[in-house]
């Protein structure tokens, strides 16, 4: 195979990043079908990107027999399912984070992966195809930096979007699951060990709505992992300057920091604010080459007949930690893993 | 009384410090008497600073008529004795941190603070006087950053000054006593609250002899407050950059960092290692301004015959903080308040 | 038109980019051929890439019935010769910078692009098609800093590629010709004026072999404009940090500055050597993006029939005002136009 | 001498500024006199500093036989001559920049220095007793950055003071005599070498009420030394942003800026202006340590009966290079030394 023919399924803000990168920005990969409940959004986007095949049902998605692999950018909730049924139907898949939003449906997930050993499954936790991030792991392998001291990561969403987070709190899953989960990814991947405890606290800072879904606005935990490394997750919904992720990994003989600095672009600004940079704006603008980097690599899996990196346990073991922060966020107390 | 004549007590690095800001650079006062059980040290001292009168013993300095105030910087287990005695001697009393080692002796020293209404205590929270935590509180208190919702400071040594810490560490009382006491202060300071719970981890990363002493050579904790704030707080005695002292203050309408980048001075350097900022080397350089400022107040309220800002309680109450903090990180267990 | 196949020709570092960008980033384009006088090097990239058609002659590459547009990366004296060949065989044209190199040279290229009206040409300014560029050049022109007062920018290559720089000194045109022409063609782009006075001085720092060619490793110009607006220019090839390409706009109500600091990517160091940002290591890495946006834009104006914002007026402008401080700096004496 | 006893002759800004510092922060030294025609703003001083003797007439002041040396803050006009008149009197000299407002009054002020070699006389160039530029000129003399290529400095003062600077054009001198002399003392200073050529430009862009006094709100002029090194000044009016002073000196193995972020402070607020550093507001604050470091050194240079470093030698190049500089902005002409 050198080209694959790729469905998109669940065009959000995200499947539609994706659907665009897999039309143009993608070397190896057509994309041959788009699904989604919304029939004028369906049309709108497959006019838009030129798409033939259409869905509004998954089922005649998924029985497509031009599509080779699929990208589900659906509900969470939705997930396990589609990835099960979409793998027994022979396609490959990318899916979007979270795996699943209970560890059933996680361990169910897995079971399906592991059922079909031939085919590609993918977790599109991005940030590990961000080049800056990327260059601070090379570093730590590399011994650069010594021993993990302390990872500190941060995902903060500016507060200019909270009518929607506030709309969308029902069905998030809530800070750790929703926000949290790219930081506990990230910590494993950089530090190569598992939490054996969690402390979470925080709340409703501006935002009480967030309450009667056991929310906060912002939420903090501070976790211990079994090589002694301690790592401390911020996340929140009310950043006034913008998308602001950052990571800081301190080590015995050098700290890397991750965008501490959020900028935008390499802009400057003097004025009577002072001297400024402008913040990234969202998700999509600060990890706009993450999400091609993340899907040419599942092509490139499909292509070269190999396997990524990140695995569907990853994705259950993080939605596992996730979980044990939210509990340890909602109860008050310390979780031990 | 527009000249205070003060008298030092402990020539360590400190108060060599305290003894020539006050000899030269203190507006009305006069460094009138030295003490230290080391004679050597004592002369070399007195002679360079050109000062009269010198003494080995605490209770002959303190009995000096020409003295009207002391500024200890003598070692930490000493200072709530020689609080109280040089209170009853009619002395006003500047003390370095911390306010005793146990707190028994803090309730001790406040005891007679409190019998001494009449005269200036004040202890050397430098942190507060320096000019940038100074214009950042200025600007919380204006309700720039609206509400906090999460504080986070560092206290990094220099990797350089490790043996004089582990020659140090049986008489510490530990990172969260030595070092973070400063974080805590600020902790309260800025958010005007009082923690309710602490869970605190680390350990020896670089560096096993301070396993012997129930320490770390970097530990953090997580704290909740009573207004809801979260503070974060790190300790570490092996960062390779240098004096890493930084604080974060998330608000939910702006955040504040301070001394995010430990920049030496204003210069920037670009050659074979990039783009690049020296570090402050150690806390004489960081606040060579904020040990003047601290001391100026001290005198300046003696002159004026008012009180300082920071109390005895304070010192008391900080070191409460930091004892459950050290509690919690022997413990493994979640401390409430 | 909806697919573009485009052939390259000059397969230097930057012509293999070029040729790497087409083949697989940029949208409606196809790398149609290769055109190469040295056949290892041709057969490698053509093998590497894919590609067909494979010519060591220009006469047969420029003949193949299977190319509708051509990128011109050979030596700068044979551009304007191939432009004239190219569009006479009915090509859209790429060229890289610079247009020629003498004036004559871009009089003839300006003949042979205003002879085809109805083909695209499209000159290399690959700087305009930078995001932080064009974002700080959407701020001029809302009139975010005002009146532009000063234009300040650096070309400066790494001290580490110095050995090809002065192997190349025979051939590069010098400093002015070779690297200020980006920066020239930002000063006109972002003041929309045309210089009317130049002054220029520099000289051999470090390496003396540039001076047997009327060069220096090292030179400034300052210009003034007509509207009144001030341009410093320097170049370098010297810089021991990386490749520094930065710019600032110095308005009367504000100014902006582009890549002061030329960092690699996100990432921030703190060891031994201070807090430090890694540097781009060369116009390859540092203009990525830009490469594939320029040629993505000439792909667009040929599928959309349109003609790009550069013109080949823009390429002789700049040669010209190179070639003055060029004189200037020769003669010691101060150019007017 | 253990006591020096200054006397303030002119209260401006800077001169309430000076008398304030020796009042209570220059070690060695006393506050023994004041002078300035206004009777009003001289008691009010007078009055704050408790000062005893004042005058609102220079004879009187100088006749003082308890004042063992000045500190002149008067218009510059009046430098020269009271430099003379105050030597003959057997006072040591402080004299703020500039030495005097043409070349024949320098001179006049050079005869009047070198008449008196038992005085000590010194010249207010600040920036050199700045902690920044000291530690870089530390490293270029330690050849950290190899030989010099480029000097470029900046003097910008806030747009918010136009005001005043439009009231003081007719007495400035212009940009070059008022604002760039720091920078073309410090060119020297870093480079050891002297300029041989000049070209400027500049002019009005926003305030056309400097145009009748043959000045601009903006001016830069590009510099060639004797040893080569190239030097571009920049000074100016209108910075929205505060007060911008900074320096870079390229050399070839390393490059220097001190302050091109000019921060007030450590604290970098993050907001809806994106990630900022607020500015220093004027001279007063940026330069405040150097104020006192400069005077602290004329005190330490009449205790210790040694000569300071800046000569009045250093004051009559430094205007003779600013006349340049200003005659060629005046006739757009290239300028030879």
């Amino acid at each position: 195979m050198n080209k694959v023919r790729i469905g998109c399924a669940g065009l959000g803000r995200l499947g539609v990043r994706h659907a665009a990168n897999i039309a143009g920005k993608v070397r190896g990969a057509e994309l041959a079908a788009l699904c989604d409940p919304d029939a004028a959004k369906l049309e709108k986007t497959a006019g838009m990107l030129a798409v033939k095949h259409r869905f509004t049902s998954f089922e005649d998605f998924i029985a497509c027999p031009e599509v080779d692999a699929v990208a589900l950018a659906s509900p969470s909730a939705l997930h396990t399912e589609q990835i099960a049924t979409s793998l027994d139907a022979g396609k490959h898949v990318f899916c979007e984070k979270p795996l699943g939003i209970t560890a059933a449906q996680c361990k169910k997930a897995e079971k399906a992966v592991m059922a079909h050993p031939d085919l590609v499954f993918m977790l599109g936790f991005m940030r590990r195809f961000d080049e800056s991030y990327k260059y601070a792991r090379q570093k730590v392998l590399a011994g650069d930096i010594g021993k993990i001291v302390l990872f500190r990561s941060y995902s903060q969403d500016p507060e200019k979007f909270i009518d929607g987070a506030i709309a969308y709190a029902p069905h998030s899953g809530g800070l750790f699951l929703d926000m949290a989960v790219h930081d506990i990814d990230l910590a494993r991947w950089f530090t190569g060990s598992e939490p054996v405890s969690a402390y979470a606290i925080g709340g409703c800072y501006a935002h009480n709505e967030f309450a009667e879904h056991n929310d906060g606005d912002n939420a903090a935990c501070l976790l211990k992992f079994k090589d002694g490394c301690m790592a401390f997750l911020f996340a929140g919904r009310t950043a006034p300057h913008g998308y602001n992720v950052e990571t800081e990994i301190v080590g015995t003989k050098g700290t890397l920091r991750i965008a501490s600095v959020p900028q935008k672009n390499l802009v400057e600004v003097l004025d009577s604010h002072g001297v400024r940079r402008e913040c990234s704006e969202n998700f999509l603008e600060r990890f706009a080459a993450a999400y091609i980097n993340e899907v040419q690599e599942f092509v490139d899996c499909i292509i070269e007949e190999r396997k990524p990196e990140v695995t569907v346990q990853d994705g259950t073991r993080v939605s596992e930690i996730a979980y044990a922060c939210k509990s340890a966020f909602e109860s008050g107390e310390l979780m031990r893993f």
